[in-house]
């Protein structure tokens, strides 16, 4: 089973469901990303911030030294690190990246937050992370359009072949597309029943920008993280909605939320352990929920958001 | 009776109530003004959109000649309108409101809206509104660092004293502070029990930026406008939080809810018809409230925003 595949306005195609790296394991990472190829995975969602591109490359490596796949299959997807914002740091952060994962080239490469922290050494500290060893952040002066001309110049230099934002919210967006040489190819952010964000995935695919939905299972993400929000939120596979459309149509709840999401011509980024969640959670494509399932799921959104620096204890109020 | 002030980061004093001028009528507009003046208020919150400069300049006006007060003790506010956000069209806009005003420079000149529109001739169409006649909403290349930089030179020509902006969210004003030489004075967003922004306040004070809140009664600036959120919410006048803290302090619900505002050291711009309110609302500052009434006041948020573009049929969801 594979996925289909989407087309962004850079020309190429994405698949619609992926396989994100966060909080993947170091020591489980590569072992995953072969069991995830050989499921029929072919985009891996990674970033410099979970600390594992090293163990995705092992992964990908043996996948295709094993024949699974070739690397023109594989759509590999990172994110640049807020302390990286800097307009020449971006080049050589890049090449580092892609010389943890072994390859010569992203697929598509995120600003990861709308956040310019001051540049870290990566032979100092890497991942870098929100905070210096005590606790303090501290800011660069990079502007938006400083590090979106260097992104635009990894394009130019053939190290990404599309690059995109995540994180981001309308207005700066706006701002983006005023002064962008080559328009993002995608907006990554938070995106699951109790945060819909339906105005700003309106714009955003208004302005043939593809949306991708991290934390689809909502509020079950942050419960290994502890956040209390988390815990105090009724868990979407549990919701009688989720279930009722779960049993309605023979699938997961897992899957009726990713389906949710790729119906709407979102994609989505999955992860899991387990061989039959994994083939599971790829197959939320070639069947449909009802116009009435979507808007009973529509039904849910509280406007409540996980993934926010604040959770984190970090003064970083980006979303207010 | 008159307001005391607040001390920007220009180093100039802001009072912290004034008149805001808009929907104040053209026929009836010289005459507020005058009267407002004659009853205490200095500082009138203006801006091209209002439509309403010259009658403005015309009530300042009188009031100097008849001797009731001079230019340096008023603290003129106008806003650059979206349709003059590119960089070559700025310092003429402001002239030409200058003129309008009868006055040769603002005390504080802010960015209406983060939304930058094709430039129209004053000529042609003015004030130019959201849309060109057809209805079509036309957006301009301008990004805000382009506009900042003008209203920068306008700071250097001694066109306005102060600078800021009007309706940005946190993610924007990062991007701005980044790269600006002159850092905004103030902000000024919508601002009431029912719409807080808790967050983004805190955040902008902390970067030692005003607040100043606009539509400080909440729903009550809307009716007017005929929008049917504000025909479906409580007004905040017969509201029991506000009615109770009301009777206990013996101030109006008005007085409670512009002291709210002012006693977090946030500048507030009612406007009023009526020479008792005139005054009322201009003796907010003098007495306190309790913590347990802030409380109780803080509990009412509902997120609600009525001044959206969106609102108003206008396709530009800046608040997404």
């Amino acid at each position: 089973m594979s996925s289909p595949t989407v087309k962004l306005n850079s020309g190429y195609d994405m698949p619609l469901v992926g396989f994100g790296l966060w909080k993947v394991n170091n020591d489980t990472c590569a072992d995953q990303v072969y069991a995830a190829i050989k499921a029929g995975y072919r985009l891996f969602d990674g970033a410099c911030d979970y600390g594992n591109e090293k163990e995705v490359g092992q992964g990908i490596a043996r996948a295709i030294k094993d024949g699974l796949v070739k690397r023109e299959e594989l759509f590999i997807v990172s994110k640049l690190w807020n302390t990286f914002h800097d307009g020449d740091k971006v080049e050589p952060i890049a090449r580092k990246q892609l010389d943890d994962l072994g390859l010569d080239y992203f697929d598509l490469y995120l600003i990861h937050f709308p956040v310019a922290l001051k540049w870290v050494d990566p032979a100092e500290r890497y991942p870098p992370g929100w905070t210096a060893p005590d606790g303090k952040v501290e800011f660069s002066k990079a502007t938006i359009q400083e590090t979106w001309q260097a992104m635009e110049s990894l394009v130019d230099k053939k190290l990404s072949r599309s690059i995109g934002i995540s994180n981001f919210s309308v207005q700066l967006i706006m701002d983006l597309l005023r002064h962008a040489r080559i328009r993002p190819a995608t907006l990554q952010i938070e995106h699951h029943p109790y945060l819909q964000q339906k105005e700003l995935i309106k714009y955003v695919q208004s302005e043939g920008i593809v949306i991708t939905a991290y934390s689809s299972f909502g509020p079950l993400s942050f419960i290994e993280l502890d956040m209390s929000s988390a815990h105090n939120t009724p868990k979407l596979f549990d919701h009688d909605v989720i279930k009722s459309t779960s049993q309605k149509h023979g699938k997961t709840p897992a899957q009726i939320l990713l389906r949710w999401a790729t119906q709407r011509n979102i994609a989505v980024i999955p992860k899991s352990n387990d061989p039959t969640r994994l083939s599971q959670n790829l197959d939320v494509t070639g069947w449909s929920l009802e116009q009435s399932d979507i808007d009973a799921i529509n039904g849910l959104d509280l406007g409540l958001r996980f993934n926010d620096p604040l959770n984190y204890g970090i003064y970083i109020p980006i979303f207010a």
